[in-house]
Order: structure tokens, then sequence, then C-alpha cells
């Protein structure tokens, strides 16, 4: 936790708790043979991740004085999003991982059939977490988060990525095209965290480019640290499988930049998302403090 | 096509030219590497299947004067979850199939990890045409039509049917637990239709009640059918292979009931379903007509 402000040492801790106690009442267990079902969701669900996506989206709400209930709920459903799109990655038609946060990943723990639907059913769940009047009262509010949350998960977002990812197998990419793949792959959901924040905010869209400046320079940010920790970082403290880009000869920033460049551009990246955010004041020191998170974290 | 009211012929083939045309639009191929993922989509959700989930949302809306594109993008949504439930319960860690709708499945003509994006992605893509302005210019009635089939696609609806449906080939079911395997199965979703021409006509809930019984009734009938057609019908004008339930000794409403019992048994629900629309009138006509095709269908 070294160079951790107390503010995000402790919205992490609220966050993580908070969203844990959300999936705990969304995922009850059916009393039928659904059991399973739920238990898988659970397994992925439930205690483990840094949450970082609902933590944006916290940070930036709160910028906008937007209610607690409606920062959780948004924050779940990108959380759900998040958690579907592991456990499909995970699959062994995918990546074929046997670990994830520490833990054996879902298909292992229950079976690939039960995999794919908790994968499904978390991805159908995020949507009604969002659409359900809790989550806000004006229904326009509501529907601006679907519609961010649908574009950033399918084929022009999330899952665009990952389709863009497996073919990265076949081919040999270069920087720009790296760069794509990641702004799909991890950048749109971070935007999307980001996004909530406005539309919860009722900022209109023209008064979002500074935040979305900063989303998409953490985002870069985010995925060059990731491939620097998945070259110097301890498997035990990530809880997964490392070094798996350099045994199957893929290309990651790290190829194609080298140790010392890639840690400069994440630095500068940092730097720019910072300034990003100048109109925003001291309102913003939590948002701050993430960035200069993404290159600090060990895991 | 014996036995069908010329009004019903007509709808389906404008319903399944409408749905193929939207679809034809909301997949553009990319000209990057993701362009796999949209032919994926492409070849599962073009050019077959009765679409009869969108010929639902257009009888019910219609009796309410909902205009055409509200009905079109609304069973557009409807066909993405159907269609990206067939790419998943088809996968090989599934139900395992090699033929759908007359053609190879998406697994068998692209590849496992392809396939379960391209279920994914259409996933996301229903919601984002729920949630685009273009589906409706009030934001209540867009929220709430995300929220209908969110619940009918996620763990308490279609995917939980599914986890049932897998749970089935390890234990013995009765009859109550059939008729629920069934009712979240495919019940959910053919709700779900009638659900969206009342939300679009804006007919309050409690208003609904008769069209909720009639899509209860005609779900089972459907469903039952189809386990006839299972053992009856023929393999090529159905698309897929038939008779794997009793190969894998699955309880089905035939092995339960026998074939007297479950014909008398639908006949008596598309009655019944019938009946639930007294207070509408001619303008029910074609849910009349598509309640008795659910018996008289080839396929």
């Amino acid at each position: 936790m070294s160079g951790m402000s107390m503010a995000l040492v402790r919205a992490l801790k609220d966050v993580a708790a908070d969203i844990d106690a959300r999936f705990d009442r969304a995922l009850t267990l059916p009393e039928d043979p659904r059991a399973d079902l739920f238990k898988a969701m659970r397994h992925a669900a439930i205690g483990g991740g840094k949450r970082l996506r609902p933590l944006l989206v916290s940070a930036s709400a709160r910028m906008f004085n937007v209610n607690a209930e409606s920062i959780g709920r948004a924050g779940l459903a990108l959380e759900c999003i998040h958690v579907y799109s592991l456990i499909h990655d995970d699959l062994p038609a995918m990546d074929d991982d046997d670990m994830r946060r520490g833990k054996p990943t879902v298909h292992k723990v229950f079976d690939e059939a039960t995999a794919i639907l908790a994968g499904d059913s978390l991805l159908a769940l995020a949507f009604e977490v969002l659409a359900n009047p809790a989550t806000h009262a004006d229904p326009s509010v509501r529907a601006d988060l679907v519609l961010a949350l649908a574009a950033a998960a399918g084929p022009h977002g999330m899952a665009g990525g990952q389709m863009l990812d497996l073919e990265a197998e076949r081919t040999t990419l270069d920087l720009p095209a790296i760069t794509r793949l990641q702004a799909l792959k991890t950048g749109a959901l971070i935007g999307c965290a980001v996004e909530f924040g406005a539309i919860l905010g009722r900022i209109p869209p023209e008064g979002r480019v500074g935040l979305r400046g900063y989303a998409h320079d953490i985002g870069l940010a985010f995925q060059i640290a990731d491939d620097i920790l998945d070259v110097e970082g301890d498997e035990e403290l990530m809880g997964k499988k490392l070094r798996k880009d350099e045994a199957a000869g893929k290309e990651t920033f790290l190829t194609l930049m080298g140790l010392e460049r890639a840690r400069e551009q994440a630095r500068l990246l940092v730097d720019q998302a910072i300034e990003h955010l100048h109109d925003f004041g001291e309102r913003a020191d939590l948002l701050r403090d993430i960035a200069r998170f993404t290159l600090e974290r060990k895991n």
C-alpha cells in the first residue's frame, strides 16, 4: 500500500465491502437445482478483485453529489460485466486459465457449461440492475446507463477487443493495433465507469470531455502496468498464472516498447490523465489518486 | 402451411424479412480482425428461424397502435437474445449440436471461442438496441423494456431454465418440475415478447393479466409441440438433430404424459390461451392464429 493516499486506501476498502454485500444480496441461492448456477456466480463475483471499475464510478459520481445507492448499483452492474468477462475469458476455448484471483476458475470448480451460463447470467443481471427504478428515479438516466454499458460490453467494445486478442495469437500486431485492442478490451469498460459518474451527475456530453480523456489515459496506463506486472509480478500476489503472453509469443506493450520506454509511457499517461482533471479542483483528488495507483499496484 | 390463416402467413413473412434486414444493418462487417466475430453473429442470426418472438411482439403491440419502428427494434432485441441462447446451447460443453436451422452451428463453422463471443455480443447488443432513443421517445418505456428482457434472459429466466435442463440429465424430473423448467427455458422469453407489446402500448401492469395468461399457455403448448416434433418430426424440415432427449434418457412432456395425453394437453392450452384474449375482440385475431400455429407447425 506504499504511496497510496489514506483516502484511496479507505475508498478501495469501502467499495470492495459494498460490492461484496450487493453481490451477496443479488445472488441469493434459490432452493432448486439452479443452486449451482448461483454458487458459480458467487464464486467468481464475491471476495476478489480490486473493484477498480466501481471505484471509478464512485470517485467520479461523488464529485457531482450523486447518492450512494445509485453509485453502488451502477458499480455493481459494471462489476457484473467485468466478472462475466473473466469467467468466459478463462474458459478452455478462450485463454484456458486454471487460477483467477487466487482461486480455481469457475469451470474448474464447477464445469464448462455452468461457467458459460454463469457468465451469461451475470451479463443479463447487469442490465436488470441498471434498469431497476431503485438505481435512479429518472428513467432517462437509467436508459442512458444501459446504453453506455451495452455499447462498452458488446462487439464494438469489450467483446470486440477480446476477439482482436484471439486474432493476435495468429498475427503480429504493431503498437497502434495493440493500443486499439486494449482500448476496446479493457479501455471501454474503464471509460464506461467514468461515464457512469457523469450520467448519474447529469453532466451533459459536452461537459464530459475531460473525464473521457482521463479514462482513456488511465485505461492505457493500467494495461501497460498489467503487461509489466505480467513479466515482473509475483504469481501468488497476482492470484493468476503470469508470463502467458511470452509463452504464446504474443506482442504486448512491453515487447514492442521495451521495459524502460513502457514505464516512461505509463508515467506520461498518468500525468496526462491528471491534467485532464484540472477543471475539477480538489473534488477530483480521489480520481488523481486512482490514476497514480494504476502504476503502483502490485496486483 | 395448411390450416394457417392468410393473415398469419403474411405476418410471418413480413416479420422474417424485417428482422433479417435489421440484423443486416446492425451487424455491418467491420474492416478489422473483428470481422469473424460479426460473420459468426450473421451466420447465426440472418436467414433462419420462425421469428416467433418478434411476431408475438408485433401481434400484441399492433393491437395498441404502436409504430412499426418501435415494434421492429423490440423484436430485434428479443431475437438477439434468442439467437445468443441457441449459439451457447449448441456449444460442445452444453448440448453439443452440429446442426441448427439446417446449417452447421457457429462453433463448427468458426470455433468455440468465436461462438462464445458471438453469443456474448448478441446478448449485449439486445440491450443496446432497446436503450437507444430510436426504440421509443419515452425513456421510461425504454427502461421498462430493458428490465423485462433482462429479467427474462437472466438466472431467474431463460439462463436459469437452461441450468435446470443441464441438471435434468442427472436426475429424473416429474411433470411439475418439467413444467417449471420449460416455463423458464422457453416460457420466459415468449412471455417477454407479449409483455413488450403491452409496454410499448402503455398498458399498465393490471391490464396485462389476459396477455400474460395467453403467453403462459402458448409457451407451454409450444414446448409440448416441440417434444412431439422431436419424436415425430423430420430432421430435414426441422434443420437440426432430433430424438436427442430419448437418447439421453431425459424426461419430457411426452415421456411423462404419453403422446395422446400430450396432444390433448397442448390443444387444451391453446383453447385456454385463446380464451384469455376474449376482451380484445377482433384486434387479437393474429394472436389467436399464432396460438393455433404452435400446434400445426412442422418445424
